[in-house]
């Protein structure tokens, strides 16, 4: 068992929720969600976001529309459906309550050291 | 794409590092390691502790000694290894930093709504 693998799995459940949480507030275009994912330090490669927003896109929770580029091609920008809103709210509701269950074991282990 | 898988995602990588926790402090039986994630309301069920212990003492992360009981059959009471008290506190950090990168991009898009 390798604790790369507990880490990726840590943090596998909680890009989704980032992507959705980046895309709800404005059309973003996949670097400028990666440099976002980046600046908040959770080191995510395009071989991996693209995928993701693939997954997001089929199960309708974000959206596209093609922008046109000054410098290149034209580029996807991608958004939050108003069901990727919902579902939004319930993985940060769901986050928050692993918060608290994680604290709550790590309080109580930590008491009787 | 199921909500519900997300959130199975999110909850995996955490229960290792429960786990680990829970035992770091002394050795306990697993009736006993269930109550306390139940009480921290992580559900989780009996198929899923065994075969997590099981792992996690193949990987010498926790070891057990049997105890006699007054009532029944000899127990398995496990406890974190020191092995596992350094996986312990790895991932242990690694969560800290998940949940300051999350913050960070839930902030972000709570401020520009």
């Amino acid at each position: 068992m390798k604790v790369e693998n507990t880490e990726a799995q840590m943090r596998k459940g909680i890009l989704e929720l980032c992507v959705l949480s980046i895309t709800s507030r404005e059309a973003v275009y996949p670097s400028d969600i990666l440099s976002q994912l980046k600046m908040a330090k959770l080191i995510v490669v395009e071989g991996t976001i693209y995928p993701l927003l693939n997954r997001l896109k089929k199960a309708e929770l974000l959206e596209y529309n093609w922008v046109e580029s000054e410098s290149g091609p034209p580029r996807k920008y991608y958004k939050t459906t108003s069901e990727g809103n919902k579902i939004l709210n319930h993985l940060q509701e769901h986050w928050n309550n692993l918060q608290k269950s994680v604290q709550q074991i790590v309080d109580t282990t930590a008491a009787t050291h």
